[in-house]
């Protein structure tokens, strides 16, 4: 058994394409613009990996995500035609700070906290992960974030630096995650993983993962599941 | 109002002497040693000012608080004749991440965490803060520790370091301490300040701090009277 949690956070603990499509509805009733939200949320999304990626390969000095967002977000804005103050585009940017929990998340992260150490290891800033947790009533025992190593997942330095930072070894602690490539990244690595599935997170024509048996530790439908199987 | 507060750790929200006190004489009792464990818990921490001090002057490469502490604990075991197994000094060592609240902090957090965002700056690393606010109950949104920044207070990247991980300017961030000198530097780098009195902090015989009327933010008896101050 691990000695310590880490989680993914967007996908693996909140709902961030409801919760984004929700912030995009209302600021359009605010403004009274129409778009097709959904869409506008998945594009932003998916701006986010490439962004990281230019961060990772050096193209980019390091640039926390609130600013990747916000970079994609003037852009995808101009290309609507939608304008508005920057006071406004900065609410709409800290959507990521409002993300809503999946339903299992913190009844499944409280029963979790009682066994192990939980901390959050994303690649949200830490100001994000703690306004996030502050609202969603995650129960974190600290907030670990890339933005403290200056590497983003899948680097080494954000899988061995959390386990640094807590004081244990990198097989004493488990990454908790939605998404095959990270969970693959920490096991090279040396960390225990365990594999939660999250269906609807790319919404409802979402593919099913792609996820070899015994591949990782522990396999859960979801945090309840999954404390269930840590015995927590 | 601030927005966020920051709160010094060893002396504002524990009672170290207290409880390393009591550490000391369970692991008397343990291993059959008596010894004036008053006075080694004195010199224990009395040897933490100056070797943070090497750190901050460059004169020793970063090293987190657990290794300073147990390079003083090996010396004054040794000076004291005492010979045990590593494993009983790294436990003793650990008597850091065991300390006891005052019995106002848990309230006084749980009252001003509905209020502001608040988050540990201690000179403590990440994994003994951890712990402590695990063992203790004490309800951090995050926990910043110097060693996020590699600079101990009162160095100015651990105040600012602080600040910019919270996303907030300094002057939107309160440190909340018992140390007039902790207090000092954080306001020389921008920050709101708040005086809590900790008259026992080095036991019955501790001389009061001087501190001039309207030099800090807020003073305050303890956490509760600082909720009240600032209306949490």
């Amino acid at each position: 058994m691990p000695t310590a949690l880490a989680f993914d956070v967007f996908g693996t603990v909140v709902d961030w394409r409801s919760s984004v499509i929700r912030e995009l509805t209302e600021f359009g009733v605010e403004h009274g613009i129409s778009r097709d939200w959904a869409a506008f949320a998945d594009e932003w999304r998916g701006g986010y990996a490439p962004a990281m990626d230019r961060v990772r390969r050096g193209e980019l000095p390091w640039t926390r995500i609130d600013d990747l967002h916000r970079m994609a977000l003037v852009e995808m804005l101009a290309a609507a035609g939608v304008e508005v103050a920057d006071n406004d585009v900065n609410h709409l940017n800290r959507a990521w700070h409002r993300l809503d929990p999946w339903p299992d998340s913190v009844e499944g992260l409280t029963r979790l906290k009682r066994r192990f150490v939980i901390t959050t290891l994303s690649n949200g800033n830490v100001s994000l992960l703690t306004n996030m947790a502050k609202r969603a009533g995650l129960p974190w025992d600290c907030v670990i974030s890339a933005e403290l190593f200056r590497h983003y997942k899948p680097d080494a330095e954000a899988y061995l630096g959390c386990a640094d930072l807590l004081g244990v070894q990198p097989a004493q602690l488990m990454l908790v995650a939605a998404h095959p490539n990270d969970l693959r990244a920490a096991r090279a690595n040396g960390l225990m993983t365990a594999y939660v599935a999250r269906p609807r997170e790319h919404g409802p024509d979402q593919q099913p993962d792609r996820v070899d048996d015994g591949e990782f530790d522990f396999t859960a439908t979801d945090f309840l599941d999954l404390a269930d199987r840590l015995g927590a």
